[in-house]
């Protein structure tokens, strides 16, 4: 169903400006714009929930040559902003896609969506979905059950209802309830993950009434017991009021005296960053959060654009329900939304600018996200080093990263984002997983093997964090780009290599759209290439390989639900011809999906990709075996990837960082001449406390 | 031949105090102590060249039961000191290996080695091998032919010979020649790599005379020209004189305005540190440079003994005399004696204490080596964070480490080698590969599979870092552990799995010491194990996992000398039984080694490593395919090996670190008021310079 928008709206709401550059995600007011236009095609007592109103990118081809003119000075060629949008007629399943033409105002196109499309959550949702499982009457019978003590709160996670293709084609949420500490029930903060309760409401989004309530297996198998009377546990809360604290940690500040090296240009929605010769142009968007266009280094091109375009988290208990506990973080809430208001001193050290943004509410609102990005500098260690042991002469530089960093909640997990930037042209993208294990309830005594008890009553189950990054890239101002891939392999015994030690490196060249992988024996490694570009010293294309990390690929079977939905699960890289509206790896609508929309589907088009416009996922993760020591709340699991120029410079671009030196870095000694006098000749010294020497005993 | 000691030395050298610790390294005094003893067997006139002067540490069960007693408050058990030591007659090949005891004032054991067993190289030998192949007139002949301009500067970098077995009995240097830039001859610290001559000079240790004058092969094939007259070609200096160096990198101080959070207790040569529940003894020998004794955390303990063990860098060009260059930076020279003396404000940043060690030199003098390690605290991003989405409650703790760091040189190349501690039980060994490539000539227009032409006229070849890291366990005070590993396999389909999501770990017992790898495909994941100390909640052996990153293992085919030398280089883990005087996983004696003496030797035996005395040999690696951007010296290329609890705790144990706050870590915002007020609204808002916002200027 389209419903061209025939005539124009009576009115135009006032508009104060545009944004300023068409990659800049949509302002206020063009939130408030597209409400507007979509409105005006509807009766006017129409009732919406909005899902998305973000930036219609331009087409690539558009967006480059306007980039080409802002960097040449050229006047810049007219390109429409356009919006597009999801919403929902509220309290029904009918779900829109729309593409609203503001320069033009108007609705360029609009459909429904048809069957097995989904709209992602909303926390308006997710909270009433919370009130409906609590009040509805079945789960409070499975609640009295459990004879809780008087004053006890029960929480709920909603969970994304995943799916399996058993009656999962209405959307739904399947519920997990908790307790907070029924010793302690007036702390809000309780750890309500260490105490999991054995029911689980459905609530379904069109009615907005709970549909089943599901009891949990809670054994080695899948045999549900009816709800038993609550056995008292120990709390395991993390709140500092709950800890015995550690008095011996010395205070540490990063100290900018001379202020950032950075520059931020904010332009509206948008912001130009520019740090040691690295030039980006950010904008953070619901689903993506931080998205990086036209990344440059030294006024050569590097990317168009940078993003994290997916993930998914399959868990490994194939009991009901629990085996559709699969998320998609991005497409099911979305990583700009969920963003956490940074604070300062809190989540970056040193000198910190944050960035907001301006999303929208499910009313079409626009709404105020505070400090979605803190951008900061800091140490990274020894850059590069050498000494002439002839004259004592030590070159050292240190390494200096520009962070851009955000940290999501996806109700229990948190995942801190970070893309980092160094001075020899290199480029990292970081994720830390850690937050709280999505638990559930495990009799006493039983061990399984999906799953580790991480406290008395406590299974977390096994599961799978999937990344899928994507990289389209611009390298020295061409589209035309390969993926090659080198391995180094032993020579054979010959007159050339006598004693077997001999190896060559043998570039592969990527032909068509696929899946590839890492192969750590040949120590293969992708490059990103652009041939029409030569390095001047020894004539190799210019290059940026990708370093990352081998991993467990998707575990669930071919057939599952969990593989065809998650299609970069499967690969490490992915390599596609660019077509616009291909940027979610999983497909553009992954809450409840079926697969057949992501990255393998566009990778089976068989496309040619040699010197052609190339996209390139770059998959990571890790398979989370719990630990108890994950629990309450884990410490940070670290997963990088880097991308290093190879043979796009003509020598190490890091050359020219000023050599690290006391004046500059103004270090602090600990050694007293005292300690230095008496620590050669057996004396012990001891220092400590506020660094000074303690007097030193002889022994 | 032994020269067991028949009677006393006639008197003893003062000897003012011993080591305080049997596990300290040998003191000042010691060393004095131990050639007295030694030269005391041998005529007056005897002249001696000493490799090696280090602590004969203590039998392990010796050790242990000390350690038991130091932390039980008992009294020590008496144990001897004793010295290692390795010396030749001077200008023999004559090379023996005694023991002496210090504490019974006599030497206790004094062999000569047999043939193809040879010493580690020293600085005076080196630069006297430099001296020698430049004084020589069949290379001065060569050098002649190429026409140098007058007051070029010829430079020797003495390579470790090497074997092949080809009349590689004795002891040799073979020599590769550079040029100091011609056009600028009187700079000491130019970048000599970036000229490499085609003459290779071959020097014997036994008459340090040049035996040889090999001439290299510059094409793409081995044939070998004449020596040709040089043609002039561009310099690439890396030190900062010849740089337009950046000029807007602001300073970025760490400060602790309360010192540091750890204290050191230096007892002579050996030193305890104690950090944020860590506490360890450092010592630092020649070999292995820093040496961890007694690991604990919490008073409980995890290692007896952590050390870098080895490591090897062969060479991918299998021409003569490239395929020789197989180095053992450990065995042929030693990371404690190339510690490079780190300068404060440039090696480390923030509140640094610095240990010092004494070695010894060819003489048998005690020497000093100033600075060997850095110690210091550092930020290291966030360390767990969960926000409470229902109370907007966002607990938040910074990760804090802290490092130990030595840079060792080993001629062209720099590794920068730390331990890293963290608050949550973890400990990392981090590598950094940085300084300047080994290279050799190239004729103009040849390309070559085995290597990169990173300059005019220059080849950086193909080769690989092979790191082997040696891990004695003794967790929670037992000897007696296993070495597991686990895998995620999916579980096939079944009732209990009917959608093909399920997976389980499982775990595997590895039974005999032997060679084993890692496979991504399966998260194969290794564990030490102590099944006799159980996790109070879910009963599970405590345990610490490795978290290595896969590598080539060494390509050189098994028929080797590369690969029968390195035994460490094939295999990701190797578990062995423990036993006394095996430290160093690719022989005790690497320089011109034949093999048959590592750890693949020791794993042969096939012993029972189930709840044994076991001992692990961590391998991790680079394939270092030189890039451009490697030139004139590399950025770090960094490695990271993790060991982490694994129920071990009974939860998180960074769970009482204070939380992240503005009033402890005092970060600095840049973002003003003003600024904030105008980004919403589409105005350019640019910050740089001293941090300041610029006039806002409306669009």
């Amino acid at each position: 169903m389209s419903l061209e928008l025939s005539t124009p709206p009576p009115t135009v709401i006032p508009q104060k400006q545009t944004a300023s550059h068409p990659l800049a995600p949509v302002t206020r007011e063009e939130i408030q714009h597209a409400v507007y236009l979509i409105k005006s095609i509807w009766p006017a007592n129409t009732e919406f929930q909005f899902k998305v109103i973000t930036l219609e990118e331009p087409l690539k081809a558009e967006a480059l040559a306007y980039l080409e003119a802002e960097h040449n000075g050229r006047s810049f060629p007219h390109i429409s902003r356009k919006a597009f949008v999801n919403y929902y007629l509220r309290n029904t399943n009918k779900f829109y896609e729309a593409i609203v033409n503001l320069s033009e105002n108007k609705v360029a196109s609009n459909f429904i969506l048809g069957a097995n499309v989904h709209g992602a959550g909303d926390g308006e949702e997710i909270l009433a979905i919370e009130k409906i499982a609590l009040e509805d009457e079945a789960v409070q019978a499975e609640i009295k059950k459990l004879q809780l003590p008087e004053g006890t709160v029960v929480t709920v996670d909603p969970w994304i209802y995943g799916a399996d293709g058993v009656n999962d084609d209405d959307r739904m949420y399947q519920c997990f309830l908790y307790l907070r500490d029924p010793a302690n029930p007036k702390e809000e903060d309780s750890c309500h993950y260490a105490f999991p309760l054995p029911i689980s409401p459905v609530i379904s989004t069109e009615t907005m009434t709970c549909t089943r309530v599901d009891l949990l297996p809670t054994g080695a198998d899948h045999t549900i017991k009816p709800t038993q009377p609550y056995k008292p546990r120990p709390a395991n809360e993390y709140v500092s009021e709950y800890q015995d604290l550690r008095t011996d940690l010395k205070p540490l500040h990063v100290v900018q005296p001379e202020g950032a090296s950075f520059t931020v240009t904010e332009q509206g929605t948008s912001t130009i960053l520019e740090w040691q010769k690295w030039r980006m142009r950010i904008g953070i968007n619901a689903r993506e959060g931080m998205v990086l266009h036209d990344v440059r280094y030294d006024n050569r091109s590097l990317f168009y654009r940078l993003s994290l375009s997916d993930m998914n988290i399959p868990y490994a208990d194939p009991r009901h329900p629990f085996h559709k506990k699969s998320a998609f973080d991005l497409g099911d809430v979305g990583a700009g939304i969920m963003a956490n208001d940074l604070k300062l001193g809190c989540d970056c050290l040193g000198s910190i600018y944050y960035l907001s943004s301006i999303l929208s509410d499910v009313a079409g609102e626009p709404m105020d996200m505070p400090n979605s990005v803190c951008i900061h500098e800091q140490d990274a260690g020894i850059g590069w080093k050498h000494t002439n042991y002839r004259t004592g002469r030590a070159a050292v530089v240190r390494n200096r990263e520009f962070v851009l960093q955000s940290i999501i909640t996806v109700a229990n997990y948190e995942y801190i984002l970070a893309f980092m930037f160094n001075q020899a042209g290199e480029m990292d993208y970081e994720v830390r997983a850690t937050g709280v294990l999505s638990t559930q309830p495990i009799d006493d005594g039983v061990d399984v093997p999906f799953g580790t008890r991480v406290h008395p009553g406590v299974l977390a189950v096994h599961h799978q964090h999937l990344f899928s990054l994507r990289v389209d890239p611009y390298l020295d101002g061409s589209v035309n780009n390969r993926v090659v891939f080198d391995e180094a392999h032993p020579m054979p015994r010959s007159d050339f290599n006598p004693h077997g030690t001999g190896y060559v490196v043998k570039e592969t060249v990527i032909d068509k759209s696929g899946g590839y992988d890492l192969d750590p024996s040949s120590n293969r490694t992708f490059k990103i290439q652009n041939v029409s570009s030569r390095n001047p010293i020894n004539g190799k294309p210019v290059a940026y390989k990708i370093h990352a990390p081998p991993f467990q690929h998707m575990i669930s079977d071919k057939d599952s639900f969990n593989y065809k939905r998650a299609e970069f699960g499967d690969h490490n890289i992915y390599v596609v011809k660019h077509r616009e509206n291909e940027l979610f790896s999983g497909g553009k609508y992954t809450n409840q999906s079926r697969g057949g929309t992501g990255v393998r589907s566009w990778a089976n088009r068989n496309d040619s990709v040699v010197d052609e416009d190339v996209v390139v996922f770059v998959q990571f993760g890790i398979n989370h075996v719990p630990r108890i020591e994950d629990f309450p709340v884990m410490p940070c699991e670290i997963i990088k990837v880097a991308f290093k120029p190879v043979n796009f410079f003509d020598k190490n671009p890091a050359l020219d960082v000023p050599p690290s030196s006391q004046a500059f870095n103004k270090s602090t000694g600990l050694n007293s001449e005292e300690a230095t006098q008496h620590m050669q000749s057996g004396a012990t010294v001891t220092i400590g406390n506020q660094g000074e020497v303690c007097c030193p005993a002889k022994l």
